[in-house]
């Protein structure tokens, strides 16, 4: 099996649109990482083990010693941004990271000179960018795709992943000209408005291609078309919307009530941020966008369908503020009112001080080594594995998404482990107990 | 596979040392269950789905009618406390059940009326109970298993569980005279305090064959003398402490962070309440035997030795306060203090405002019922299994216990499809994906 | 001072626009006081008390005690409803008391119909009422009038007051046909819709010289006309809108930053409800007014205008947000970022679950009890003595209301004890160390 | 009257038992005032404003431009701790402010050395000092003077004031040593070790005549022989118990409720905090002082004896924890069970994310400048209306002391009035409402 992975040799270059508080974070924290100054806390690729056949062998390696993962020494960042600061002043207006830690890496940021954007104010009415191509979409991806190449060589990069780090964009649902590559590229040709940027950087790189990650909820690669085209050109897609925060632990809490068959009367979720995503999503069209992705994982959790007692009546409510005074420290306030034997009350109230940046930094981080690995390994379209990222993630047509983050462990885990030559592990362990398995 | 367990066929009596907050609302419970006012919400074997196959199958049974269990309705109760109310009295006065729905059920709750306690205030000092056997610890054994037949006689019953529902009693570690069956049946002739109370119906049930599962932290079948008991007389345990509240919350949280290799380095938590097993653990003894049950769950999930950077640095700390105000409504408050991306802080509040009774009553009913399953199956000794309902669970020798509420789930779950000839399910999931089967 | 206040002698009638929970809850309340079932908690005017002379002296009546205040048992309810339910089947519905308590009471609620409602729908959209008066506004003024006549002549009543307990109307500013009586009354007569419908209650009552008072944030008597109309018929008035659950919180703990001139950067309210109340709040109109209501109390309270370093730049946030699985349980959460010594920054987070109709039931019986007092004491115009009750108070024109809840007090207790011939208190106190007054 | 007051002219020395977090961050605080980089943020004699006269004067000077204070740039700081490090070493290692801060005014930090400690371990278990003076009591006494006048001499200056930002000593009672000075005088030369550390510094320094003021719960000046010797040579005293973080909140809630007449069930209040300052109240003894201070506020402003309905019943009960991970940055959590109208039950969480020694510095700061304002106006003993600032005033024997804050910022302000010949304010207000006034 291990022999079918091609090795990680060479450089990886990590493009990214969208060079805001996210890809700042990102990218200063691999600089301070390879200079031995930080470590890279959340980054289960970075500082996770996995265990590895039965618990008395007690093996439990770091994930990056046991699958072949790019060297963070081997990276080169670059990427696209409607402004245009170099990732240093962008990361000290983000006001994510200290100034202290920041001018320590001042030298390996100022490098990042974000190139234009492929920019559309009508998807995200909040920003004013300066820093933009011109062109009808078609062009815009040709543009994007010599910025890829050009890239390439001027770094000297064995390998390409895009990850999405830009806005959410206004909401929008997949028409017609999304349904297959042929009607797509028609319309890319067409200047369709119904093309959203982020679509065309995914466009521009699976050509390529290229793995591309959707860090935010927008469709992008997730239509028809899209799928497509990842098929055709063997290359493997990871969305969408990074899960972070509140979503991060409601896919958390929600199992663990679920597996305790405690019925979910309401849910009632609010969040404040201050940030330049704050400001975006102040716009109801982006929250829309935001509101769908984040709706979607209590009912593909509790299943309602088959536990109407349980969930049937439940109410789910969810709110984002745009609060100034907190920056990127997004915070949330979950209320949840579970009901237990008889039908009794309770009440959960869970009030998590995140930082949104920080949560997500390590998770592009992920997304961009595995989609590298999964193309090394000869896996193209939907990559269901990585849906532990991802707060709505894709998944095979007909299937429900699995939203639940502990079984998305386990199918991540698998998956390396199936990669690897491994057993999978079931968590069975009745042969610990030799006598029962004799009797049974 | 099926063939091999024997039918939940004729009366299963349920058999309680301790008729307090917890097993009243248990009885009351699953009589007013019986009678359609109520349903057992929080209890997975009769709420609770499985899935089975591919999830292209849809199969999702519920649990009740895929394994079989005995029915609610060929339950019979009955128990022994230091107090001699009948359990309509008892429940009056635990005030968990409202009146109302007490009064539906009187006839059925009256009826039973608690045999006389084996008890020894040394365990339990803040406890004055008055409806006490005497005798000497054998003698005391000789009357609990006179007991025992005695209803099974009376109630014309096919098989007998007993569920440990008393009080925490205080801190004891295992001795001498726990190491061997031998050794414990010649301490028991001798009298030895060092033998509790719940070890003399433990080992009264195991010698007679008949399962026994321990709610409360103390260590009763949790000795090498019961463990070579069980094995013996072919029966299954399954302890200790049911898993609730603060406990619960924890290990559904924790193995969220550890998912994500997020840092923890501060895990304050507080407890209030007001109800009888609070007035227990006010006294530093017992709610020694509690801390340590409580405090062993996250070393075990988050595994400091190998992530000394994530957790080699975790404070933890466990209060339980006696706050009469809240009498059964139990309520914690947490702090959690974790870092992620280059060390940056975060934190995390939660506040549970939960129903102690509520919770573990219908934990003790479905380890009544799977212990039953169990025994008919064939399976003897530690059911590591059931750790899903325990916060501190028993494991064969030389394994470390697992916590991780998802990983016991899935061990539940697995247990429950091997037992029937289903499919263990990995959550590998590449198959729907087909194109990459062929690749790899 | 004390002889100029004519006795409570007679029967009080209390007419309530909006039998709605507030309303019930207050009826219901009141008659199981009567009854000796339950205590009036909350109420000021019922269980407070209020120091007198000097603290030495140990003076610390009920204030019951010490003003003529009308007698709980000489009250006699009454009101007018969209909805033709009797006040109890209308407590039933709005299940914010307990079956057990309303029944038994039943009877005397059952007595309490509601008349027809002036009612204009376009003032709460999300109402839909059937029990509504016909006619102009001029002819819904003099229905009203006869409605309250006809009341009190059948009830044998003494004296009369009005409290509006009714939804919040949408948002509306003052325009010129509130600026005089006589333009009011002209609009009157040519059915001006911007006279919204608790203004028609408003000018019935004050033409009869009977005391209104406003529970909910809309002006009704906050305007010139019915100011004059209260002076020329010598009748107390007071408004606005209760002070219950967040802004109170807000009006206590705001005084207590400002009073350690802590700083205030951020403060970020949120609500949850899910009664009737909640479902009017749902639309936009009506909600800007509550807004209003809600976030003037801050400022008046903090003063960014003479204290600039602390809180000129305070980003004040308030959600309301309907919640059915609620109800009538409002809750609250709120965010304060605070910062002290040198701008070093901390967080206050309060969660408050209360029950609105609980909170504002003996607000609406102390203004109806005081604004009866002020009419006997020979007060008219506006009461700013009753701004302790309310979050929006009005106050004479060039004023700043005064939302400090502990001012509030004190002006509401000094009142008393001016009416009363007693020393107002200023806690100065230096007398009881009497070496230092003999120095000053 | 302000003729009498001498004027602030000259030097002003505030000298500090207890050089740790609170007195570094106090000294480092008002250099960096003093250089202009920070602002001093919590103070009210710096940044609070005081309305004077009717509200329509519009009259609201800051309190320091109001009455005669020692302005920042005459003040010198000395001290003396158990440990010898300088100030700026002891701020760093405080862990409170940041370096970038202290490294700006590391100079004028570094020349405060501590003065060896008048030190006698039995009352502080968790402390291990090195800086230590020898001697009887009457020795260390002597010491101490001569400590006061050498530093007076050294720094030139005009007055000096003492306050103890010392730890919490154990928890002592008054014995009859303490009961008059001439018993106190004999018991220091007998070196009876009944007279705590902190006794000795009070009574150097009210026997030089200078003011004292005590940060810490101990009793030290609030025994009658230092109230004598205080009025025997003239001096102001202040104490006890800087006012900070949950009991501040508390006695800003608390009179919220009891304005309302809402009655108060349980108050559970649970700290978390990991400085010197923890570590200290981690040994029970030195918590049971704490504890008392604590515990006392809601009986003085509830008043259950006059109001038994409301609060007859409550159970109070406070927690401190040692949590090293949170370092100076303590948090409280509270939890209370309020009840209103008719009994029902209502809830309040407050969860304060506070900085200790960030909310103590200011108030350290009033204290000295107010008690050296007192001293100028020829006010001596006892000062209760500085018991804004204090956890557990002295009174005047007989008197409750007043704990609800707003009546001591009254009384506070209320004195200032009284000083400066300026009107009292009683918030009447009647006379704004012209017409009510020729009623009266």
């Amino acid at each position: 099996m291990k022999t079918n992975i091609k090795p990680a040799e060479g450089k990886l270059g990590i493009l990214i649109p969208g060079l805001g508080a996210v890809a700042t974070t990102l990218i200063a924290g691999v600089e301070a990482v390879k200079k031995g100054i930080s470590q890279p806390i959340g980054s289960l690729t970075q500082m996770g083990n996995i265990r590895l056949g039965k618990r008395t062998e007690n093996r439990f390696p770091k994930v990056k010693d046991f699958v072949p993962l790019a060297n963070l020494n081997d990276i080169v960042f670059g990427g696209w941004d409607v402004y245009s600061d170099n990732v240093y002043e962008a990361a000290m207006k983000a006001k994510v990271l200290e100034p202290g830690l920041l001018n320590q890496v001042k030298a390996e940021l100022e490098v990042v000179v974000p190139m234009k954007a492929a920019f559309d104010k009508n998807y995200a009415k909040n920003l004013i960018g300066t820093n933009i191509k011109t062109g009808t979409r078609y062009e815009l991806a040709q543009q994007v795709m010599e910025d890829i190449l050009a890239f390439k060589e001027r770094h000297g990069c064995d390998r390409i992943v895009l990850v999405w780090c830009g806005s959410t964009e206004i909401y929008y649902e997949a028409s017609d000209i999304h349904q297959s590559l042929e009607k797509f590229e028609q319309a890319l040709i067409l200047d369709d408005k119904r093309i959203s940027p982020s679509m065309i950087y995914a466009y521009s790189a699976l050509k390529l291609g290229i793995p591309f990650a959707n860090g935010a909820p927008n469709l992008t690669v997730d239509i028809p078309a899209m799928i497509e085209l990842a098929k055709l050109t063997d290359t493997p897609i990871a969305g969408k919307d990074f899960k972070t925060g509140q979503t991060l632990m409601k896919t958390i809490l929600a199992p663990g009530l679920a597996a305790r068959s405690l019925g979910v009367r309401g849910w009632f979720s609010t969040n404040i941020l201050g940030n330049r995503d704050g400001l975006v999503l102040d716009d109801p069209d982006n929250f829309k966008t935001k509101e769908v992705s984040k709706l979607g994982v209590l009912e593909d959790i509790l299943r309602p369908d088959a536990n109407p007692e349980l969930y049937g009546d439940l109410y789910h409510k969810i709110r984002i503020d745009y609060y100034p005074p907190h920056g990127d420290n997004k915070e949330s306030w979950d209320n949840i009112d579970i009901f237990g034997w008889l039908g009794y009350k309770m009440q959960i109230k869970i009030n998590f001080l995140c930082r949104d940046s920080i949560l997500a930094a390590p998770i592009a981080l992920d997304l961009a080594l595995f989609s590298d690995l999964a193309k090394r390994a000869g896996m193209s379209g939907i990559q269901e594995w990585l849906s532990f990222y991802l707060k709505s993630p894709q998944t095979a047509e007909g299937l429900h998404p699995e939203n639940d983050i502990f079984k998305q462990l386990i199918k991540l885990q698998n998956t390396l482990r199936h990669l690897m030559g491994e057993d999978l592990i079931t968590h069975l362990g009745l042969d610990y107990y030799q006598e029962l398995v004799d009797v049974l």
